[in-house]
């Protein structure tokens, strides 16, 4: 925590989830079990509003992305082709004295559990030397328990798209370039779960694989490849389908740089879309020695949590919230390497486009396709000489229209988005109370996109029959197009400040007027905002009409 | 398989499922892991509508049921309290000689791996006595792995529901009756994963935990308990919400067996909306020796799958989609047994009502309950002093207004669903090519609030540029409102028969009419239906109101 201000700002938010029914720890009564949440009434909305605008957004609005629903716990060789099994992993040291087992560059944080006054490195305790330890959950499928029956939790859900790129490929009518999306629960036994949902065991991602031509491709079949700075961000069309329109023939030379910027663009369009502005967020293009070994560039989406850091000038330094990596051909690649089946695609542009370039042409790309599949080779183990015949025979392949496709991965994670929602939200402000009187407010400033409840329907008083019927008539009217919570209990002013807390973005009236009491008003409603307080008359017969396009 | 009409049946729904990209083996590549099933971009989108048309009428469409969203690794301690660890095991034998391990009451059907020709019970291999096998996927959470860290991946989404029902009561402005609903992944290490997709290892579960007073509750307030035999199957207010409309003063007064038989009714209702007729379905009452010891009463809603057996007079039996069951107050019991944490409401209606009953009803409903919670206890293994000591002082809190809620609980399988939707949807007909030939057509007679794809946007021709300009303008107006699937590839008749398998309902045809080749037809397409192949021509600027209504 920063300082006082944000620790106590965090806390208000932790309590004011639980209070009003967002996010719970999981298990509670049983003393609840660390790096765990749930999500209850208004955070399980709140959620599913968010992960339906992702894939509306990703899949349906597009022609050139398609999802994918796979299994959590999948053959435990793809974690093996992944690298997951050797290497995701922290390093761990066991005490001897105390039985306790720390992260090894934690040691001097964490106090030792039998001399809390001291930290575990402090402390006379013997140690063990550090010791990886698999973040991956392991579990046994079938009735036997032996080696041949261990499993994993899915520790992410990209691999499961790779793994079935094949059979999407082959089954979709796609060609590259084309994505595949999906969302869903991963797991990692992190060691120090931390800051409240932030860091949690069980999560949830969206991710999106698009898959795209190599460049030696791209400037084959266009004679070029577009530099990055001239990308716009707009939807575009599958480059395949059709007679190109402008849009369409400007991304016919696009390479992993162009298309890794127009992620970029993308993604944070999303996020101001969904009321993240982007003075509250931070681009981060991770530096050539922070980049994973695969990847040609990586840039981090952050959002300024309260419990970011501070850097030197004292401004939040952020959270990633989504990373969007360029991740070349390195997954199929293995995938291809570890199960024997090929991954490569055939493009009859290629083909065509090889056979019309000039002698020298040809050898240039071939020499630039060979020289980077060597180097995944090398990288990955492959010897000198074996790794020189291997990436022989994938560069000899281009003329023939065979290539193995590259990457661009945003993937994103939902839990901590839905923190940064809720951290951007919460508001207090001073507004008068019935009698007019200011007092302290809390809200939650919503976008009417993701809140979980678009609209109340309150009738002024509970006991007058009409002032109900004709409420329960404005719901149900509503309630089939977008989510109503009606709401008849206690003072008019107190319902509105238990939505306000909740986030819902408008507020229906049926009072009197309503009902004809002043004859020019009647079938007229109060609509009042949760943002400001401020109420206008709206007509019954208009309501939904006035309600969707703020809301969509 | 019945016979072998239905066995081939099945085998072409499994391979249209792969061909098409509803269901794939997951981690094909790597020779599958057995029970564990992919869903391809078709699949994905046909589940995501079948469980948000699922959340949508059992949440948002009511004002007495609300949502949770809880993680799969919880307290082992919940496992403990619902039974799971000790009782949800299947007896398995292990045979000393091929060192195989079996379900013992399949030994007779298995054969032996070293003897093929004989059954596992007949070869001569020594076994081992029969011991329980949990079917809990177990695992560790932290970085030890002791007994201490052994948690397991969910069996049920419901008794998450359970655990957090407090959090949930006192946060959610709920009153008793009223439900909390959860779609999510549940695991069982099933044995022998069969029949496809209906018996797997992971599965998804769409669960409502209706949580409802006890029969004395209700006698007491409101002087009887309607026989479920004059119960409708209306939407219903909450009872506790605003003056009593007829239904909600008649529901005032249902005990569980109406409860029961309402959700009985909503459920098959929900079925039939979505495409599955009742006569496909069997409504099947468990006989008193069948119920769990917990039971009053179970329903389950059988789908008469081609893989379902035959009774003696040759119908399909059916197989289990959801099962209904009257729990009675054994789940929160046992949790609050099991926490220490209360489990009981207060009722200020039942508060007041007892104190203005007969001495004699009160002993009467008293003695009742009492019964009851007795009953319950001894059958927990509570000894019988302790268990009167106990139940007096639960039916001593009546005239407090406190009770534990009893519950209903339909709990339905999205993956059977989606199998049972793929197999009602499958057909094969005669259609005329486009030369006037007949040919055998398969086609997906999905119901359009279900199928992934709602309507495929066509240019007559790829080629000209008119046309294609025009039909991407449907699409980008279609787009927003509904999933649109764009193709210009191919004779436009093969592109209608893909459109069949993939069991999208209808079809736009942009055409040289639309461009006003025949001025009076200009701006209009073909509508293209699919069950029957005819067309008509509608105007694109009706076309949206046209499809809205018959896709929701």
């Amino acid at each position: 925590m920063a300082d006082l201000k944000e620790n106590v700002l965090m806390e208000k938010i932790v309590s004011l989830c639980k209070r009003r029914g967002f996010i719970y720890p999981s298990s509670e009564i049983y003393g609840g079990i660390n790096g765990f949440w749930d999500y209850g009434p208004l955070g399980a909305e709140l959620k599913r509003n968010v992960k339906e605008l992702w894939w509306n957004a990703m899949t349906r609005q597009r022609d050139d992305v398609v999802g994918l629903e796979a299994t959590i716990i999948m053959s435990p060789h793809i974690w093996k082709a992944s690298g997951h099994v050797d290497t995701f992993s922290d390093p761990m040291i066991d005490c001897k004295t105390c039985k306790g087992r720390f992260r090894a560059d934690q040691t001097g944080e964490i106090p030792c559990p039998q001399k809390p006054s001291k930290a575990v490195s402090e402390c006379h305790g013997e140690k063990t030397a550090p010791r990886a330890f698999n973040l991956m959950f392991q579990t046994y499928v079938g009735p036997v328990q032996d080696a041949s029956a261990v499993a994993y939790l899915r520790p992410e859900t990209a691999q499961a798209i790779f793994a079935q790129f094949k059979n999407v490929l082959e089954t979709s009518r796609q060609k590259v370039p084309f994505g595949i999306a999906q969302v869903g629960k991963a797991f990692r036994n992190e060691v120090t779960p931390r800051n409240y949902t932030f860091r949690s065991r069980e999560f949830e991602q969206m991710e999106l694989e698009f898959f795209i031509k190599p460049d030696e491709v791209v400037e084959a079949i266009a004679g070029r490849v577009a530099s990055a700075a001239v990308i716009g961000s707009r939807v575009c069309e599958n480059a395949e389908s059709g007679p190109r329109s402008d849009e369409t023939r400007r991304q016919a030379d696009w390479g992993w740089e162009a298309w890794h910027k127009y992620w970029v663009e993308e993604r944070i369009k999303f996020y101001e879309g969904i009321g993240l502005p982007r003075h509250t967020l931070v681009e981060y293009w991770q530096k050539p020695e922070e980049l994973a070994h695969y990847a040609r560039a990586t840039v981090d989406i952050l959002y300024k949590f309260p419990f970011s850091k501070r850097d030197e000038k004292g401004e939040l330094t952020g959270e990633e919230l989504e990373g969007i990596a360029a991740r070349s051909d390195f997954d199929l690649s293995q995938h291809e390497r570890f199960s024997g089946k090929p991954m490569g695609v055939f493009d009859e542009e290629l083909r065509a486009a090889w056979g019309k370039l000039p002698k020298e042409k040809q050898d240039e790309l071939w020499r630039r396709y060979y020289e980077n599949r060597k180097r995944y080779l090398l990288k990955t183990g492959v010897a000198g000489e074996e790794a020189s015949k291997a990436a022989t025979e994938d560069a000899n392949s281009l003329a023939k229209g065979q290539y193995i496709p590259h990457v661009i991965e945003p993937s994103a994670g939902v839990d901590r988005l839905i923190l940064a929602l809720i951290c951007n939200a919460y508001h207090e402000d001073q507004m008068p109370d019935e009698k007019g009187k200011l007092e302290t407010r809390v809200v939650l400033k919503f976008h009417p996109r993701v809140a979980p409840i678009k609209v109340a329907v309150l009738p002024l008083l509970k006991n007058k029959p009409e002032l109900v019927k004709t409420a329960q008539a404005v719901r149900d009217r509503l309630r089939p197009h977008l989510n109503v919570f009606y709401d008849d209990a206690g003072a008019i002013g107190r319902r509105y400040r238990r939505q306000d807390e909740a986030g819902t973005p408008f507020c229906v009236t049926i009072d009197f007027d309503t009902l004809g009491e002043k004859p020019e008003l009647k079938d007229t409603v109060t609509m009042r905002y949760r943002d400001d307080g401020k109420q206008e008359r709206l007509a019954i017969g208009e309501l939904l009409n006035w309600l969707l396009p703020k809301i969509r």
